[in-house]
């Protein structure tokens, strides 16, 4: 098996470096990541500008490569042949922070897989539950789980076109309850303007506030994490509201 | 009624001005666009950078606000108080190429109603099925359009968390047969990796290849495209794929 290694946050990012390590049990790595952070960055394409593509080693001495697209462009180079060899699963993270409820279609680290799985290849995207201001993350549990994860999806496959979004409780392994298969549940965003001034008098804005929080239902991303449990949510690229087709059907279009 | 209008072009773009005339039909518009073309950009919001807002003028004199932030990040930034006014419906466009399967998560035009969305405010995306290398493009039946299903929204509101996404052939309108409510279909894409030297003799590295075409399946978005008619599909933010859930709880994690 040969898995493509990628994230959000940077190559240097410790998360990557867990993420790669775990995955050399599974089969043949190659890790492709930013050369910058990408956080929030959502799923992009980049047509604009040419991309440039170089080799760096990670802090364990192991090789990667590295380039300026973002984290799906990653994606795309290697599987469009920047990685000559055939590439059986796209793995992305472990981003430092949560990724569940809407913010979905921000991270970085989830579009990436989007993005493996719009191009025909198993993408799972891997996220540590900790909090802005914690000190020292260990990555080792959510490593563990990802193996693991990886591990079956090789071995069963994926449903066609769903990837696999993981969220790990930033606990210890002997203090995580469980595991959990999620829907996508509610994120509770508290963004507000901090508007400033700069040295010139001028304004500028940061789209500033509170670290989101979400609301605990059952059997939710948000809920699992709420219990101390990882949670797994297959997530598709069908965003049809399937629901809504029925009462819009009944709108009729004139040619006024 | 008070309208937000954006886009992902940019706020000189023709698209933009087209949709923010069609909107002064229906209330109070605010133009908040960005400064430079963020296509394919996905959904972002920029955090690791502050955002400048300044006046602009469209093309037919109206004054309009534009930033350096994405199309996104317009809707953030006047639902957090750039526009101290309520606003009501967020409508994004018109971009001058489909977006439509796949299409839709890359897409700022459609990120940006995403936005809306989230914040609890109707969003609508509207984009003209146009090819590459067309010439000077007929705005107007789009618009007409536009402003029809902006009408309806406002008067019949949309389904909770629901955006619609509009796509309009690139025809008089006379020419176009009526108007399907869709669901997403399938892109193809023919992305190809297109590798060159700078002057230097360094590598380069262009995603390029082919427009992408798609699958004209009956009822879907690119199939309503094929047959000259409007194309309007319900795009919901839960991603989670539920027919996956229950194949996927037979999975059990051990904490080896």
């Amino acid at each position: 098996m040969h898995i493509l290694v990628t994230n959000d946050d940077g190559v240097t990012a410790p998360g990557l470096l867990a993420l790669a390590q775990a995955m050399r049990a599974l089969g043949e790595v190659t890790v492709l990541a930013p050369d910058h952070n990408w956080s929030a960055s959502g799923h992009v394409k980049t047509m604009d500008r040419p991309l440039r593509v170089r080799e760096t080693k990670l802090a364990d001495g192991s090789s990667a490569l590295t380039t300026d697209g973002a984290p799906s462009d990653c994606v795309a180079l290697a599987l469009l042949g920047i990685v000559p060899e055939k590439i059986d699963l796209v793995v992305s993270g472990i981003n430092p922070n949560a990724n569940i409820g809407h913010d979905v279609t921000y991270s970085g680290t989830v579009t990436a897989a989007m993005e493996a799985v719009i191009s025909g290849v198993p993408g799972i995207a891997v996220s540590l539950d900790s909090k802005p201001g914690h000190g020292d993350l260990d990555y080792g549990p959510a490593a563990q789980v990802a193996r693991q994860v990886a591990e079956k999806a090789a071995a069963d496959g994926l449903p066609e076109g769903v990837l696999l979004n993981i969220n790990v409780p930033c606990l210890p392994l002997d203090r995580i309850k469980g595991m959990q298969i999620t829907r996508q549940g509610m994120r509770v965003y508290r963004d507000a303007l901090d508007a400033r001034k700069d040295p010139r008098g001028r304004p500028y804005y940061w789209i500033g506030g509170e670290f989101p929080t979400g609301i605990p239902e059952d059997g939710s991303d948000v809920g699992a994490l709420a219990e101390d449990c990882v949670s797994i949510t297959p997530l598709q690229l069908d965003l049809t509201a399937y629901k809504a087709l029925e009462s819009l059907r009944e709108w009729k279009w004139e040619k006024d």
